[in-house]
């Protein structure tokens, strides 16, 4: 059963130059919208994640909670969900999917709050990791619009680190032969795997290997984990769809675009919106030091990273329950302000 | 012009089971041993390496002076020029060269050391991150023997995390077809392609990329520095080597023998060299913490950090002189006590 709904957006023009044509938006909403539309929280979706991996943040008694809020998840394009090389027909299919920006996701994403929903204020952009580059979006495209935000574990800017760490990601998903091009009939598994080990040492922190934490997490050994866990994440999974949200996160850049062009400090300056940047202390490929940089060049924003060894996975999904609370925490008092 | 020497080791027994028929390890001497026999210094390679890339800490006026001391640069097994996969004939040839650790290659250096050139006492024995894995097995396997040792950017024995980023690296090379379970004619190029983007995020640090120091050093834009630097790196290399050095460095471990049998603490206790143990304080594989551990549990180390945002790279190999000079100096200071 279908827990999702699709918004059509039509043909699409993308900041790449593409047309998309017949173009879709996979989104789920939790809560009721009320009379005021004054109680909307909007959640993008992070890096190969589709809306039902936000919802460990949202429940009763939680900051985001369904009682008071009307809560929105748009699924980012090319997660498999919204438009994306595995469901586009040709012939923008597989390898001819275009390049879509965090800017063009949160266009299409306006539309659907503004619409389908008849929204003109929102209370909340929250979001972990490429959730967190399409928050920062929000703020820096939607000034008026956004009352706060909290983007934890991403960055406004994809720093020159971050790209290699992607770039080398991509390297070993497509060093598999039977990637060819992106015009496979079968996955690429090898290229999957091997994309999943090269992911295991950047997603936690050394100290949380040091520790071996993933033995109380249902791991029976570091390969365990580096199988059923980091193997598992990435096989079942669309090779041409991971590789299209990578193009999107390496692109990533609030000042990208026409409003901005290029002036990166601009666009910070420029987000009205009440602040929380939330690194995670030892995230290894966004540190905290581009977050406090980010922060400190908007006017309403505080910089605060979760005090963890939990890495990248500090901000999701959910998976220790410490952090949740940090997390949760800091957007019950974001929103109370 | 050959400008190193083959120590025949005749047929030697590994601690992986196997026996290496007319093995050989190639070195390199710098100086003259005196009468004495009392001006050693022993200085081994790191992954990948051959003795010619060591020589930049050697020099007059550096604290490895040739005109003082008696240098010995062995190879490590697996470098391609001692016994490595690429050279060794058949049976034990490319996929079958046997597994190699730490422990076998500095008693094959010890044999050196002693049985070529009568040598009792060694001054000091000093490397690079793998080399650094072989100073600290040279300190547990002969105590009475070494008097000093400095490890830098390495550690007594390879870190779970430091484990999965090799994982990553074998993951990326061995994820191209043309590799054929190291049974190839031609190199398998794309994959040692994807091998070095991989290398290229975990040897600088954050803040190496961040401030775009790759611009300063001949490298026209980041993809310039990816393609020349790294992927030119490792495409002149052996597949098979490179993942033969790869399975010594996992093992990384200098109680992992007889002597010790697993007792990790107490190889370490074991260490009577006076030491520096010196981690790049923002290496990305070897982090410092690993070496703060280790360096507390020997009797006569003093724990002292490159303070460089160079990552791995503030250790080798020559290539910025602020870290040279950290480095040259603390040699100094060391063999002067």
């Amino acid at each position: 059963m279908q827990d999702y709904k699709i918004f059509e957006l039509g043909d699409v023009v993308l900041q790449s130059g593409a047309t998309l044509r017949d173009a879709k938006l996979a989104y789920k909403t939790f809560g009721t919208l009320n009379a005021a539309k004054d109680n909307v929280i909007v959640y993008p979706t992070w890096y190969s994640g589709q809306h039902y991996d936000n919802e460990w943040l949202i429940g009763p008694g939680m900051a985001l909670d369904p009682d008071k809020y009307f809560i929105i998840i748009p699924n980012m394009l090319g997660n498999g969900l919204s438009s994306s090389p595995s469901n586009t027909p040709e012939p923008y299919n597989q390898a001819r999917f275009p390049g879509v920006t965090s800017f063009d996701n949160v266009n299409l994403q306006h539309r659907l709050v503004t619409e389908l929903f008849g929204i003109e204020k929102i209370k909340l952009v929250t979001g972990w990791s490429m959730g967190a580059q399409q928050t920062f979006q929000w703020g820096a495209s939607f000034p008026d619009m956004v009352e706060r935000i909290m983007p934890f574990c991403g960055s406004a800017k994809t720093s020159v680190h971050n790209f290699v760490f992607l770039e080398s990601v991509k390297a070993a998903l497509t060093a598999d032969a039977a990637w060819n091009n992106g015009w496979y009939d079968t996955p690429p598994k090898k290229g999957l795997r091997a994309m999943a080990r090269v992911y295991a040492g950047w997603g936690f922190s050394q100290a949380f290997y040091r520790e071996k934490l993933y033995l109380q997490y249902g791991y029976s050994s570091l390969e365990d984990f580096l199988v059923a866990f980091w193997e598992g994440f990435f096989l079942v999974k669309d090779a041409n769809n991971l590789l299209a949200m990578l193009w999107t996160w390496q692109q990533g850049d609030i000042s990208n675009n026409p409003i901005y062009n290029g002036d990166f400090e601009k666009a910070l300056g420029a987000i009205k919106a009440k602040a929380i940047v939330m690194p995670g202390q030892t995230d290894l490929y966004f540190p905290p030091e581009d977050n406090e940089y980010e922060a400190s060049k908007m006017p309403n924003a505080e910089y605060r990273p979760i005090p963890s060894i939990w890495g990248h996975f500090a901000g999701g999904p959910g998976m220790n329950k410490v952090d949740v609370k940090f997390i949760d925490d800091a957007l019950k008092e974001l929103l109370a302000s």
